[in-house]
């Protein structure tokens, strides 16, 4: 198959990339660079099943043209730091949103019709019932990167039922592992370079997350793209299972061998817009057969371990 | 108060910058007129507590300069026909999305905290609990007009949480009443004033409806304002009960004293993303002491009269 990843240069993308690369398909990879890594792309970029294409999802005639004979798309290029909302509202939207409707009509105008998204766990807000179903009760949105991703499923399912697309679609909690760039490890392991006697929190450290592995998050993608073929989809992907910030805390300073002070900001929660239990009824995915392979304990240590060979990336995410 | 009103010189703008100018405050009007019409202001206008205000929500900075003053925002501006969604994705996008996040970005610098939007039961796509309550299961979208009005939805609530602001969110049926200038009756009508002896109905005529009379929808959304006060206050807005498209033929018909011949066209549904049922679960308005003054039938027949003493708007509507 012919499959064009968006964001191919990110965290999942390339690893997504790596993926299909492995599987023998071909691949047009869509990046920005805003926050992707062409060092990302080593591999990829030596395979002649993968053809790389520089361009922004805001530009709709660039992305048509790099569209140009896809026939999946998997559309992962995001805005994904959930934090910085309130600092610019209307990057979540132009980036998870508008972007979204882009890859969309690109999609139209090209004749695929089948697109994979990375949405949220966030999109549920602070959810009633936790552990919490993909048809759990209408949520409402506490953060603009939850709502923009939000809007793009809606985006997406309305154009299945509009145009005859089919769509999958995946709730994510956190993702961990190999080029992770930013979110709560990156943080502490940066922290911790810059002083290792003392560690800032952000919240009380009792935060409950949920934290994927990349690889099982890949194969849960391209497993549920296989066995589910309704015309819209829906999954949440996370482990069966969570840890506190402060277990996370412990992880890291013991696979660094660091004693730090720990000094906690924020009560409850670490940022507005935070979500302080983010925990997804993973069931659906489950049911398909998909068992993530590794552990939220395994993730982190893998995390930390790549983070260290690799510490141009505080450079590069500067 | 100082109200600002948007899509001022629509249908339900329209009639709720009269009632707010009959209530003693002072409003500023906001319309493009694209849709508007100023003839729909002409008792506004004459009131020295009314500013009309020529802006389009897209162009974020006369936006803010408009909104320069007010202290409660009524967001009614939209593209507000479901039908033609497929035709143009963008459109709603633009104007239901892009222009509700532009709304809210005018308010955040000029310090307006408090807004009601008019949403749509179109949001619930096809729901699976019917009547539908305002916490049912998490919607999958099924037209580019809900999925648009559940983003806007989003980013208030969004706003809300990141800054302080205070919402009022309506999910409506369809409405009907004076200035009502697209919709099955408008369409009804224009199709039987071209042709007494024939009419064309959309669908198979079952197709089950719960509209509501445009004073009462005014006045549930004044009422809830006044009475709720939680952070994001999200209310469906229907009549208690529904008729068929049928039942609504047979009260135009009569209402213009004419028996046509009747041919159906398009199976169970209408159009693209039309819902067979939107039928909305609307007892929490009503626990407020909101009661519906105007029956359904009631509102179709002031709906044709109105439209028989204004057939200019067929003309304006071309």
């Amino acid at each position: 198959m012919r499959y064009i990843v968006t964001g191919c240069a990110g965290f999942i993308g390339s690893n997504f990339v790596d993926s299909l690369l492995a599987m023998g398909h071909n691949v047009i990879g869509i990046d920005n660079f805003s926050t992707g890594q062409e060092e990302f792309l080593e591999t990829a970029l030596d395979n002649p099943r993968f053809k790389l294409i520089e361009t922004d999802l805001l530009d709709l005639r660039g992305l048509k043209r790099a569209m140009d004979g896809g026939e999946i798309v998997i559309h992962l290029a995001a805005n994904a730091d959930v934090r910085f909302g309130t600092d610019n509202p209307r990057k979540d939207l132009e980036q998870n949103t508008i972007a979204t409707h882009n890859v969309l009509e690109a999609m139209r105008v090209n004749g695929i019709r089948k697109v994979a998204f990375s949405s949220t766990g966030s999109v549920y807000g602070e959810a009633s019932v936790i552990p919490t179903p993909e048809d759990g009760p209408f949520p409402v949105q506490t953060s603009f990167y939850g709502a923009s991703k939000a809007a793009g499923e809606g985006l997406i399912s309305a154009y299945c039922e509009g145009f005859g697309f089919q769509a999958w679609i995946f709730r994510f909690v956190s993702v961990l592992g190999e080029r992770y760039t930013h979110g709560h490890v990156f943080d502490f392991y940066k922290k911790l370079s810059d002083d290792p006697a003392n560690l800032h929190v952000l919240g009380n450290g009792h935060q409950k997350k949920s934290y994927i592995y990349v690889q099982d998050c890949v194969d849960a993608i391209l497993l549920a793209m296989e066995k589910s073929s309704d015309r819209v989809n829906i999954f949440n992907l996370g482990y069966p299972g969570y840890i506190e910030v402060n277990d996370s805390i412990e992880y890291i300073c013991n696979g660094l061998s660091l004693n730090p002070r720990l000094k906690y900001e924020g009560g409850e929660r670490g940022w507005i817009g935070d979500n302080p239990f983010i925990y997804l009824d993973v069931s659906k995915i489950q049911n398909l057969g998909w068992k993530p392979k590794t552990s939220i304990k395994e993730a982190i240590i893998k995390t930390l371990r790549w983070l260290q060979s690799n510490e141009w990336v505080f450079e590069a995410r500067k």
